[in-house]
């Protein structure tokens, strides 16, 4: 295959400087919320419609959707969940439609709408991932959603794992997908271990959030490829 | 010590994330202006004054001061010189005033001016510039140049060996920190050959570089630090 561009962003504030139109952008917020989209599809959800704002969430309050808001790590008052990963089984979503709002990951989500393609990226779906953009003729883009724009450890950790995969294919990698992926070189014989030493551990362990940081590394849980089609996520044919 | 904070910004489109206002910001451009800078105050300069423009450095023409500009990597015809090291010797530099335009380093500077302090890193000053930092009761920023605002291996692997060495004092790393630091430890022991990874490199061979380039991958030729004192940069007392 003809070489392509392997590019990294590791904050939605550096989008700006790739153009995305001929790319395929896959976006990443491992803790949680792409690894909850790729875990909820797997279970049998009909559709994710990731929204910007709260108030555009509740917007579908009329609907049969499962209505889910994240703010700063928590569920927002009022809304049935948020965005651990143990709020989308197949009990709780199969058949279903959720309406999501979280912090950073479908911000990310909604800034890359220009894209050839939108897919979703997390541990739980790595190797179907990189499995799938092997076979596109496209240039790919990683996008980490990050906290609040600042470059997170657990983001930049999974573009590295991506960009590790593809790396001896015919991706042409830029600055910032080598260093990834030589992070993940690294982290990658115990990736739990590795992210302890993230500036986000007080934080995360405030929010009690231990056992969904857990199941968000665990690699190759599913196989499924979450893509945007239209205003709404849905399973990859 | 009290534990202070050290973060790493990779771009300078993520510095408005950061409050720089109480921080110590040491800016990078390893390739080539910030170790020019070091360089050349090492060797004597009495100032090396940073402007934006090429039009802000030629308003200089009616002064004794040795005219600087570079852009794309190239020096603007008209000038004096560039950012080579190689023109920052004593033999050229000594007891001169320059006043230097680069495409990334002297942008990176303009936007730090609010900060407590600005310094200047590079391989070249870094033992000088950890064991300084060490002293002072301040929170540290480093900020990458970066090229055209998009992350390079250079900064990066530049701020990684700065917090590197600092990171087992009183200070508490961010994301960003951890993971460069974790990039120099994997590079440490023959930075020359690690960068050859760049996605840059064919663009530093065109500009024909190379002595340049494993000049400034050099650690600790000089002792001395650029400090920002209003519009100048002079060396630190």
């Amino acid at each position: 295959m003809q070489q392509r561009k392997l590019e990294v962003c590791l904050s939605p504030a550096l989008l700006h400087l790739h153009d995305i139109r001929q790319s395929i952008v896959v976006v990443i917020d491992i803790f949680r919320a792409t690894s909850s989209m790729c875990y909820g599809l797997a279970n049998g959800a009909e559709a994710i419609i990731p929204v910007a704002s709260v108030e555009a969430c509740r917007s579908y309050e009329d609907t049969d959707y499962l209505l889910a808001a994240e703010r700063n790590g928590e569920v927002v008052a009022g809304f049935d969940f948020g965005n651990s990963p143990f709020s989308y089984t197949a009990e709780k979503v199969a058949g279903k439609t959720i309406v999501l709002t979280t912090t950073n990951g479908t911000h990310a989500i909604n800034e890359s709408r220009e894209a050839k393609k939108v897919v979703i990226g997390s541990f739980l779906n790595l190797g179907a991932l990189s499995t799938w953009l092997k076979t596109q003729p496209h240039d790919v883009l990683l996008l980490c959603a990050g906290w609040k724009n600042k470059v997170n450890l657990e983001d930049s950790l999974f573009a590295g794992a991506l960009a590790y995969h593809l790396k001896n294919e015919a991706y042409k990698l830029d600055d910032a997908a080598i260093l990834v992926a030589d992070l993940y070189e690294l982290a990658q014989g115990d990736l739990k271990e590795f992210m302890k030493k993230t500036s986000h551990s007080e934080r995360l362990k405030e929010l009690n959030i231990e056992a969904d940081i857990a199941f968000c590394l665990q690699i190759d849980v599913v196989d499924s490829i979450p893509v945007l089609d239209g205003d709404r996520l849905v399973k990859l044919v």
